[in-house]
């Protein structure tokens, strides 16, 4: 049997997890046998690496970018680094010399993934990126292989554990949005600079990925509107409750006619819906195929070993051989269009609205006026109780029926603008019915 | 491109999708161009076949077997006659002549699984499957590849939709278990003759399928205890449900030390699962993965068009060449242990027995009694509302801690014969905290 000779670029908290478990000869020297081999790993940290290791056995340690591609033993680049600088280099220079390639880097592919596709086939090549989308969930081979003669006419769900994490323990435990961030901090679920998280960039880093995948055109990264959860307050969590529903933060790809809905934001789903009851730093991937109906993927979407497993299970398919037939047969992979994306102010969801008005007669009327006027129909109405100082103020909370963005925004600018609504405290939520 | 020539046996629901897809050139096509050609089409209903098709283009109907098979174009054929006689000739032809084959047919599998695989591999050819458990849902592929890496702790789920439409519905409408069952057979959930789904059998094989791949062992149907749900009453749903549960037939793969627990049989999940939460003609398999954790997959587990999302799927890798390079590489299908299996009487779980006892003082101490003295501790007991004729006799509900199913069998016979219960009322149903 002919070994599989990997350099490992990036020993992080993924790097060392897929480390060790090249090295540990487990699970998957029991399935494909003494296939693999983990001959260098490339990291700045030397020691660090040295240590996490303990020793690293016959793996070469090497802080030298080049070392392991002068070695034509090197068949397979595993990047690691994370980033779109040195981690591109890395993959190009991989592919250029006639490597294949696996990388969990969701950013990466999300700017440069058109190349770098067009790279790898021109070299006969192959990427392998289970690991970028949905840490442990194979959700990548689910629709690359397993749905593959299935249109895909929806890929949505929660692709980011942290915003999960954070929103479930708002609700769960009576928290502001600031402690819970803390508190995910605390626990390693999210990064001292959250911002790529909390602000849905991640999110819509990997819808970037999932939609070339499901809907065989090519995204940009600009043409995903892209809103966080650090606006989101718990009291809007509690009515939500109240009324039903449960706040995820989505990345939503769907197809409307020939053109496409890509988005990110906070959305309310019904109680009911596969994907509300998952909570805490849990993903979930719902899968709507022609054929197969709607599937729904959930587990553990990020963490080094859950993303070490989605690496170690794409090392072992680049060296199987599997992706390089894959990549050269898929139109995903080739060339393909560029995503005819519907723009935002036309899309059409429910919403949710949440004002401050004043406690005082015709002030709804006011309000349900400018919506009709925008032909906004009301689902619901409730008037929560009374708060604030002096409690003049009362939350409002309507539920539309289906609208589109801009008339909703436009009405949504009127209503902020009557002396009877507190303009500044109002918030409203984006209510899917998928 | 080179072309890859199919026949398919077997035009039935399953099999009429599939050649619906194949001649659609539809979303495989897009995906991986024009690859596949659908050649043969044999069954012995051939004018069934051509209404059903409208014509078949430029497809060979027969219903000579031998047909295709010396046809050197034929390079892949598709089993999906079902049951184990033709299904097995045609499937052994076809690889002693280099064919590879996809099959649905977890019967065929279950029974004959090792010997076909060990024929694949002589052969340098591969067997596809993905259609033989959970339909559309893509399990196959996620644990073949998608967790490759992973030790599999446990693999279990609701793998039967017939049986999860009939406990949904018993549940929902309040209808008892025949009624539901004669529902779903009006509906084409359920077969004229229902024993194969409703008695547990088709999720044994499955089981038998899923755990050879998830935990490399050989395993024989007889090693699988099974047990359908016929038996199940309506009152035991009402109760369970008091109680917080919902009950599935589950199909049940677990490690225990070095030994495996394989199982089917109706169990009480706690309400709050991910799997009790799914209902109607759905299935949903959890997998604990060493790397992976807790990853849990649902959809439509049968029907025609979703089992055709899987046979497509099967075919487009057999054309691509992958399942190749997975059969000779991965040790699932090459010679592997027989399952050791730990004998059912040692396998623990929790308990709920309702019991028929006379109303009158003294019948729970003999009872709690009883259960002690077979070191079985009870977990809660509740009285349920009396029933029955003249009402002497009143419905008593016991939840039990741990305990051995030898030891909760015998404690059960020697319940049954005290005079105070109507031992031919008893019920117990497995409860599972996994």
């Amino acid at each position: 049997m002919a070994q599989c000779t990997i350099a490992l670029y990036g020993c992080g908290t993924v790097g060392m997890g897929v480390a060790q478990a090249l090295l540990s000869r487990g699970a998957l020297n029991e399935r494909i046998g003494d296939r693999i081999r983990l001959k260098y790993i490339v990291d700045a940290r030397l020691d660090e690496v040295r240590r996490g290791l303990q020793g690293a056995g016959p793996v070469i340690l090497t802080d030298d970018l080049e070392q392991p591609m002068n070695d034509p033993e090197v068949a397979v680049v595993v990047e690691l680094f994370g980033g779109t600088t040195a981690a591109r280099t890395v993959v190009e220079r991989a592919l250029t010399t006639g490597r294949d390639v696996v990388t969990a880097n969701k950013a990466l592919l999300a700017a440069h993934g058109d190349e770098l596709f067009r790279l790898a086939r021109q070299h006969g090549r192959s990427i392998g990126f289970e690991g970028s989308v949905a840490g442990g969930i194979p959700v990548i081979g689910a629709v690359r292989d397993g749905l593959i003669g299935n249109r895909i006419e929806s890929i949505y769900g929660i692709v980011n554990g942290t915003c999960n994490y954070v929103l479930t323990r708002m609700l769960e435990r009576d928290m502001l949005y600031g402690r819970a961030l803390a508190e995910a901090q605390e626990r390693g679920y999210a990064e001292a600079d959250p911002r790529l998280d909390v602000e849905g960039l991640d999110s819509a880093h990997k819808l970037a990925v999932l939609a070339r995948l499901a809907f065989g055109t090519n995204v940009r990264l600009a043409q995903i509107p892209c809103e966080g959860i650090s606006r989101v307050e718990l009291s809007d969590l509690r009515y939500a409750q109240a009324l039903g529903y449960t706040l995820k933060l989505l990345a939503i790809g769907l197809r409307r006619g020939d053109r496409l809905e890509l988005r990110v934001h906070p959305a309310l789903l019904r109680r009911e819906h596969p994907v509300a009851g998952i909570g805490g730093v849990f993903n979930a991937v719902c899968i709507h195929a022609g054929y197969a109906g709607e599937i729904v993927l959930t587990g553990q979407g990020a963490g080094r070993m859950p993303t070490t497993s989605a690496v170690v299970a794409d090392i072992a398919a680049v060296a199987l051989g599997t992706y390089r037939l894959d990549f050269a047969a898929m139109s995903q992979f080739g060339d393909v269009p560029e995503a005819d994306v519907v723009p935002f102010g036309d899309v059409e969801t429910r919403y949710y609205l949440r004002l401050d008005c004043a406690d005082r007669p015709g002030v709804l009327a006011r309000v349900a006026t400018i919506l009709s006027e925008e032909s906004i129909s009301i689902a619901s109405v409730r008037q929560q109780e009374a708060s604030g100082p002096g409690k003049q103020m009362v939350p409002v909370v309507f539920m539309t029926h289906r609208a589109q963005e801009a008339a909703f925004r436009r009405a949504l600018d009127r209503i902020n603008q009557l002396d009877v609504i507190r303009g500044e405290r109002s918030r409203f939520l984006r209510v899917e019915d998928i």
